[in-house]
């Protein structure tokens, strides 16, 4: 029913639970095995004003709640540095832009994986996680509220990257010299399991790496450069009945990007570049950036004002550029730390999508005023 | 695949869980933060004997558990009188007259939500709760086995309320003075997020109320009076292949109760008020009533012996009453608690479905024999 | 989209953790009420290759993980040798054979139940449990990886037997002499609830029953004899679009069995006659059997290598053999004890799956390697 093909993403803190650190803190237990419950409490209410399509203009509630559960076994036969991990999280509770019964909320619709946690050889996991490009742009990128055109926006044909993806394999380095750390990943795409008749869908495969150099200066200060990449083949063109129509896309994306701190004022800017080619002979070409910038202030700084931007420029074409199918999207937010796990805000943001190009999916522009809860355990 | 609109609404003792002092019981511990889970464990084994649809007919299991997870936290922002709640529900386990793989049982199906909880200001709730009036509806008066016509029966169009409802803001005071409680909700309606193309979607919104005067006189007994009504703006009118039809229904839905015990005798009645007109210049009344009887005996009084009655009047179409169109249950049971926490039953109801107007959905007529167990925790 | 009609049992060690044993354990506990979550972690990496289906071929990841929560309740109402339990059950949390998104981890899936468990009368479940024939089909004779022929497998009209079936009541004996226990249940078929708009769906219901003789000898030594049946009541026929087409089966469906360990040696076979009948004068038969070995070995015998091979015969239709409609299977895994709750393993099968008969949906042959984990707790 929901014109919207993927939920709103109004983390104003983090967009994932599932990072090596949050693992980590596991295994200061003592316990052989062990195993609870986590989740992120996230409440919005948004009121958005569309530039078309009024039906879906009005005040929301946005449950993006989700739970799970993970633990870790030491098993007997795995050697003393590495231990077993795995996690179970749900899906959003209660996207209300899906619509009423959106149900959404069940187990495995987030990041699902087993693997093997090693203090020598970093963290391997199968299953159902973010990729390496994916987690950049979705973290520090993608917040406060440009994801509708940074992140599942634009014209590009095929598939520039995933998201969580199951039938993934990723691993993620452990620091391997002072401040650099490497994720590499592969895993079988949307088409595989039966999604197409066609004999391409078996090649519909990807893979991605990223690589981070994080580096420490002064008294508390950080800067980080982020390289990622990620290659999808064979990604079908389905029509609007969902008949695969003989056409398929191989797509190269990547991604430059820098994040950082130097005292009160936090930043980060990225810029990415897609191709895609598909058996008709067409080339697509797709270059977007995304940047932000946060200011800490008032006792004990837990007041941050921030802003943000992120452009998508226009498609190319077989090189000749599409006019007016670029998006963008500026925001501004207002966070207060309410407590050493919990945050509450208030932001303002304009999406503006450009033309769509071939009949691609794109959102409608619109712009949003919300306030929210954030509180993670 | 399945005619059943909506599931059975078993329960033998209580409807939700999510009350004020559910809620309030979690406050006695001193930590900072807490969470758990808490179910009710409900399974019925029903024969159903149906006029009509033969198809429907014949003996299942009707598996009505849901789990949830709840918690609190005291920010160090919040001022000392106030927590922040939160709650996630699944749907029934396993609603066999939804067929065999209802798949109701998500997180977010029930009732789910944030909110703060202030010794001085009350409850405030955002996201899917119970309406102020169907709260009412649903406890005490859709008990024993009610539900089919006085809560999801009747022909009147629209919407004249809703049951637990996304998208909602709701507060339920503290006593504002002995015995006096209120409740005020407002919510966007189910044709919002892009159900229909309509503008008009935008504008499908609801607002109700609540109000409850308790007294208690002698030893341990008590009456109850409760007010409540409900408004929804612009419902659409979908055909029969979900196309909205350009007519938009105003619903206007008000509620006159009393419960209370008596020494081991028990009762309620309730009287609701319907009313909608659409677009076209279409103007229905539907009034209702359902009452109920119950009766403790035995050691200790653990036996409760309980009838019930619930009356759906003819429609009234422009003033012309559409004969033979109202419904009426009635329900006995027989229930024993077996514990603190857990009651066993046998329930015998007769379901007559009146005629339906203008072809809308209504429950086929059946009588049913059933026996269950309830167990929450 | 998914072209697979039930997920792969890759279960290396078990298909089910709702054994009563896994409830007994419970009971030492002390206290009056009691409740935990329980799961079973199981990841599998696989490739497929398909004998004519090519789009289906290539590596997956199989994420078999579900979890579940169970408790018990010494109700004041209840004989001091007798408890009620409950246990909710998710599906599996990401099967990528069938799609990315495939939704089935919500609770209830599988095994879902209450029940009465009696030190003198036995275990009583009433919900959605395994059928007796079906719990020996499932396991020990679907592993390794024998269940897409054995199983799901077939051509046989009707409803040779159901696996977890909702709206049933179970009832596990007690030990009723040295060895000997048994199982019976009753329920309702997959055409109740109005699946079908026929009168003849009410009276889809089944019942099936199972004995076990168990014999130990020597030095841990044993055997078990294992006899069960079900019978199916008129199942619906539908067409290629969901449509009832007037014709009801009737099946009957009876296995003999034996397992057993011997040393470091282990076996099991099972031998499977099943007959069917319609409203139009069709009588059909399908036989099949399942067999498999296992050998422990190296240091504490942690090293298990096992073949399993199944066969089904070729369809009879009114007593005419459908030549070239059986399917056979064959698998060979090495496993290796990582834990005393943890196995991995790898495993080659050939799946060679005969021609169809009358369009009934049968799988592919392909032939897979794969690799997997499980760890319970």
């Amino acid at each position: 029913m929901s014109m919207f093909k993927k939920t709103l993403i109004a983390s104003a803190v983090m967009a994932t639970l599932t990072s090596v650190s949050a693992m980590a803190s596991e295994s200061s237990t003592e316990d052989k095995y062990g195993h609870d419950i986590y989740g992120v409490i996230a409440v919005q209410v948004a009121s958005r004003d569309y530039a078309n399509q009024d039906n879906n203009s009005g005040v929301q509630v946005n449950n993006e709640t989700r739970i799970g559960w993970r633990g870790y076994a030491k098993f007997d036969g795995l050697p003393e540095h590495t231990k077993f991990i795995w996690q179970i999280e749900t899906g959003y509770v209660d996207p209300s832009f899906e619509g009423e019964n959106g149900g959404g909320g069940y187990l495995g619709k987030r990041d699902t994986f087993i693997g093997f946690d090693s203090e020598k050889f970093g963290l391997v996991r199968v299953g159902r996680v973010l990729t390496p490009i994916y987690e950049l742009v979705d973290w520090p990128a993608s917040n406060p509220g440009l994801g509708d055109t940074w992140d599942w926006g634009g014209n590009i044909g095929g598939n520039n990257f995933n998201d969580r993806q199951s039938d993934t394999i990723r691993w993620d380095s452990k620091e391997l010299w002072t401040g650099f750390t490497m994720d590499l990943a592969v895993g079988a795409g949307a088409d595989r399991a039966g999604a197409t008749a066609s004999e391409e869908a078996s090649s519909n495969y990807w893979h991605g790496a990223a690589v981070h150099q994080n580096v420490k200066y002064g008294e508390g200060n950080w800067i980080q450069f982020d390289l990622a990449y990620e290659m999808n083949y064979d990604t079908a063109t389905y029509d609007a009945d969902g008949k695969d129509i003989g056409n398929y896309w191989d797509n190269q994306t990547y991604l430059a990007g820098v994040q950082g701190g130097h005292g009160p004022v936090g930043y980060f800017a990225q810029y990415r570049i897609a191709e895609a080619d598909d058996t008709l002979g067409s080339d697509e070409k797709e270059n977007a950036y995304s940047t932000g910038l946060m200011y800490n202030f008032g006792a004990d700084q837990k007041w941050q004002a921030k802003v943000g931007y992120t452009k998508t420029e226009d498609l190319k074409v077989n090189g000749a550029k599409q006019e007016n199918t670029g998006d963008d999207t500026w925001s501004t937010q207002l966070m207060y730390k309410i407590d050493s796990n919990a945050v509450v805000y208030v932001r303002y943001r304009d999406v503006d999508a450009g033309e769509s190009y071939a009949g691609r999916w794109k959102t409608d522009s619109f712009s949003e005023a919300s306030t929210g809860i954030e509180y993670w355990f």
